[in-house]
């Protein structure tokens, strides 16, 4: 348990208040704060409120845009290319994923690329909304390297994730996963505790399988399947970076050490309207049988219970919007830091 | 190397009149034997012309329909919902993929469902035809079980393959996938072959890592990345089964055993016009300097090269063509029966 547990709402509106510090418009901030709070609502801290700090840094050396424009490149009834001009990722993100949805809600399905923008935080945010309007809701982004093509060694592309999302009578089932065993995050926190890594998760820079995480850190994470993880990745990126005009690899900025260059991250977002298809009503409820049925077999031992997609991350959200987020001790610190530097007073419930 | 290597377009013309002798037309039948022989071509013997006993039987049996009927459900400019009655499962898929092509030419994307068909092959083959034709093309379909879901030990997802590709300047890249370790086909022939498996693919009936096959048989085959597969082979069967209206998980018809009652297995397809988001010389031209670059990254110990998914496939395809492909004994032995059965000229060119 942290010594910090923040209120969610509070700590929210304290991010959006810095944001809007370094330029951003109120409702833009909203969205960015939005997505991070959201992020360690999950219990996905490391695309949580600890990034406030980066994205500060980035709008203050004015390599990201403050105020979101997006330039419809190209526009069809069930197509968007759209250029985000250098604005916010989640900004761009959320924007791009509601005309994906209102085109969908039109013509069944809808796809939407976007080029020329940031990092955009967990992609779970977006299909979670469109779930929640009807759609099957589908989101992936690239990200600078961190996995191998199978059989080098040399990363080349991201842990690029991709997130998918449908409507249930309750909460949505949500898978949302990067092609690698695990993220690098983990090697890197690993490293940090001075703890060894399980075989499986890392190489070294010669390709070996590693467990040290300092050498993992290095050389790469080790993709799903091999070269399936491999080929999933590859794939996010040839859809954001070659098909949407983004850059791709290692030809991507990256957002922790270079201030010159923008980052020119791709994204696409694609909806189908479940209403087109069958009804809502008959979809949520063969669904609800087939959670039903899958909840109810056998268990391994040491299992509780059987979880659907999401279901550990919806849990925890209502946890927390209850109990409050449990901030670790150096983002605390850090968002204190912040709430001098910007003069804004550090008002998160804690 | 085989005593019997077919030649590709003999075995092929074999095969459509078997098909058409249940019933089945020209056209027809031509689609299904083109699919068998282009999995033997790539190497995928498990989706190849060993399977054409069991369509036949299934055709013999009236079980399945041997003219291709498909009813659209419900159809707007960028979806369609296909119910197949019953139809073979390739014809079916190529017709959908089809339909799905002409309009994401007109509207830039289209994702279909087809529901009531039976085993469409291999995910590539309809992958392929999009990619060729200047789209993104992607392709899954449902299965009967053989992936428990991540806790449990009791299969309930089939290994739902899932296949994407992109035109290149040369051959299409091309990801066909089980969200599974490896394919419940290798471990049915480590049995036979008396072989040990490694720790890692298959799990006992009580959820236990085996190196028995005949224990993994009766078990589940792993998930990649674990829980991520189990999701991945979970969001496939929602799209196939409850968006599209087909069964799903174990109530989805075995194709092996059950002659009584229809497959009714569930499919989709989507395309994404690469023309409505910049163009193919610019997306190929693009893609080109993104393979160059992998392939001339720094190779693990023992690698020879580098390849992009679908390249292993694509150059024994080139091979197969040329030097034949070569069956096994059980399978020419099997075929050379039916060419009795049906009175029909044994010639395959071996």
């Amino acid at each position: 348990m942290s010594n910090y547990n923040a209120n969610w709402k509070k700590l929210r509106s304290f991010c959006q208040k810095l944001l809007q510090c370094e330029g951003m418009i109120e409702e833009e901030a909203f969205i960015v704060s939005d997505c991070l709070v959201g992020a360690d609502l999950c219990g996905v801290e490391s695309h949580g409120v600890s990034r406030t700090s980066i994205y500060l840094k980035r709008l203050e050396e004015k390599v990201v845009n403050a105020v979101c424009r997006l330039e419809i490149e190209k526009e069809f009834p069930a197509s968007i290319a759209i250029n985000a001009c250098n604005s916010m990722g989640m900004v761009a993100g959320k924007k791009a994923m509601q005309k994906c949805m209102e085109k969908a809600r039109t013509n069944g399905s809808c796809f939407v690329t976007v080029n020329n923008s940031n990092h955009y935080g967990m992609a779970y945010y977006y299909v979670d909304m469109a779930a929640r309007e009807g759609f099957v809701g589908i989101s992936g982004t690239n990200a600078p390297p961190n996995i191998a093509p199978w059989g080098s060694s040399v990363p080349y592309m991201g842990t690029n994730p991709i997130a998918i999302a449908v409507p249930t009578k309750d909460e949505p089932i949500i898978l949302d996963m990067a092609p690698s065993v695990v993220a690098m995050g983990k090697v890197i926190l690993a490293a940090k505790l001075g703890q060894s890594i399980p075989e499986g998760w890392a190489l070294t820079e010669d390709g070996k399988p590693t467990t040290d995480p300092n050498l993992g850190m290095k050389g790469s994470v080790v993709p799903i399947g091999g070269p399936k993880g491999y080929g999933i990745s590859l794939f996010i990126d040839i859809l954001c970076g070659i098909l949407g005009g983004a850059e791709f690899g290692p030809h991507l900025g990256n957002m922790w050490n270079d201030f010159k260059n923008p980052q020119n991250v791709g994204h696409f977002f694609s909806c189908i309207d479940i209403s087109k298809f069958t009804t809502l009503d008959i979809f949520t409820e063969r669904l609800s049988q087939m959670v039903k049925e899958i909840k109810a077999l056998p268990k391994n031992d040491g299992v509780n219970e059987i979880f659907m997609p999401g279901e550990i991350e919806a849990n925890k959200i209502k946890e927390r919007k209850q109990n409050g987020i449990p901030l670790s001790a150096p983002v605390y610190e850090e968002l204190k830091e912040l709430s001098l530097k910007y003069n804004t007073p550090f008002d998160i419930g804690v």
